[in-house]
């Protein structure tokens, strides 16, 4: 397949697949779920399978059970509070995450003027990332990227300069080490590079005026970033000064979860539930 | 005056002063710095004093020697390499920073879309600031946002949502105590609030969509950032993928600095030029 470089062609690639995912839909009690399970449905990528109660705790507790009885593909929050859902997901005798298994989060973007989409972690999750969840990070947008047809994922790990520096940004060193491994062939084929600041990663003409050089050439396809401050004012500023699209999920537990935020919008849950199924088809 | 909404503006305004700030520039001999200078001196709003020498270091301690004397109002870096130019500045006997200020750099960026110009701090110097250092960050930025005609400014305190966090975000608790002290009056008239995130404090739906109140209303006029990684993502971001304008300069120092990175354009420098002019207009 050729890599889906925007959101228009994920919604076409999966109605051409002609395969349906089932998703949980915990308690699709508000506008903007019912709106967004609608699209998706019409789209023809996915079955809602509804789960409601009265108690939104045991409606998260029933969607869970559900994924764990394979009667579900992906999980999506309705009208529940994220630490409920969570919660559930959580739990480690009847929850979703595998035993040493990090959970984290993967935002995908569509940026007006940028030629393809672009996908990013974490914005939401971890504050701050270990280094082994790092790597974790960084195999769970591989393989999200991978599903989307992008055959060497190229990802640059960001700092504000391309310099390593032990003081002040540890990570930076442990930056050196996952790109290390990655040239080991540990991740499959990809092409891992930083210290970057942000604008390097995407534009060869900045890359090119810093004078330095990447094997990512300013043509990334994501970035992890180094904790959650830096990632969440990225996924801000980019919703709220460009004009963009943006899809997200969490990734972790056996299935993807899609748990928007209070204010996202109808599409962005659409989007997010398209790009779970995407993720779910492999 | 009324406030200064966009770089046009600013442009204008200083021109209608017709006061010519001297601006020491350090080595001029790139050709980026020599159109920038030339569109300032044609504005009408500066007289370039030229510092040059054949070792960079010597023109650095040149200019800050001539700021010392009183003959510059304005120091700007050309052709010398940054650690250069702020060893100069910084040396304790005769350089340019009086003992006990801090160190740090303002922003100030007009985002096609966004109806007024958005100062923020601190996206390229200090990596982790302090309670204290802090506290002088918002400072010089108030004094910035007042000589360019904001009465009482509006500033939010960045954090990736708007919750105090002592465990993963000892930040947001220091956040807590330096608006208590800006309620004292202690920073003149402004309003500050935080923590926000940076959709919140610029987006009056986001506000009302999370269903926080905000004494800023969604409509700030500048932010503080936790640290220079989230800082440098936001000035990274809006470069690289919004229509953007920039100017930026160092605060602390007796006089503006303007500090161009690698790589910032012939405009850029122009408007940092005329964002210190400005600032030492008052």
């Amino acid at each position: 397949m050729n890599a889906i470089t925007n959101f228009t062609s994920l919604i076409d690639y999966l109605r051409s697949c002609q395969e349906k995912k089932r998703v949980a839909v915990i308690r699709p009690r508000d506008e903007s779920t019912q709106k967004a399970v609608k699209l998706a449905e019409d789209a023809g990528f996915m079955i809602p399978v509804i789960v409601d109660d009265e108690q939104p705790e045991t409606a998260a507790a029933l969607g869970v059970q559900m994924v764990r009885e394979g009667k579900a593909d992906v999980l999506m929050k309705g009208l529940v509070n994220t630490d409920d859902l969570l919660r559930a997901v959580l739990n480690k005798e009847t929850g979703l995450l595998p035993q040493g298994k990090v959970l984290t989060h993967v935002t995908c973007a569509e940026i007006e003027g940028h030629e393809k989409l672009l996908f990013c972690s974490d914005v939401a999750v971890i504050p701050h990332p270990t280094a082994e969840q790092r790597e974790e990070q960084l195999k769970y947008m591989l393989s999200l990227m991978r599903s989307f047809g992008i055959g060497t994922p190229r990802v640059g790990l960001i700092n504000c300069t391309e310099k390593v520096n032990p003081k002040h940004f540890p990570f930076t060193v442990e930056y050196r080490d996952l790109i290390a491994k990655a040239q080991t062939g540990a991740f499959g084929s990809c092409i891992i590079d930083g210290p970057l600041d942000l604008k390097t990663c995407f534009s060869p003409e900045a890359l090119h005026k810093k004078g330095i050089d990447s094997p990512l050439e300013g043509n990334a396809d994501g970035v992890i970033f180094p904790d959650i401050q830096a990632g969440n004012v990225f996924y801000k500023t980019i919703t709220c000064f460009c004009k963009s699209k943006t899809a997200a999920m969490l990734c972790g537990p056996q299935v993807p979860v899609v748990l928007p935020s209070r204010g996202d919008s109808p599409e962005n849950k659409f989007l997010s539930l398209a790009m779970a199924c995407m993720n779910s088809l492999i």
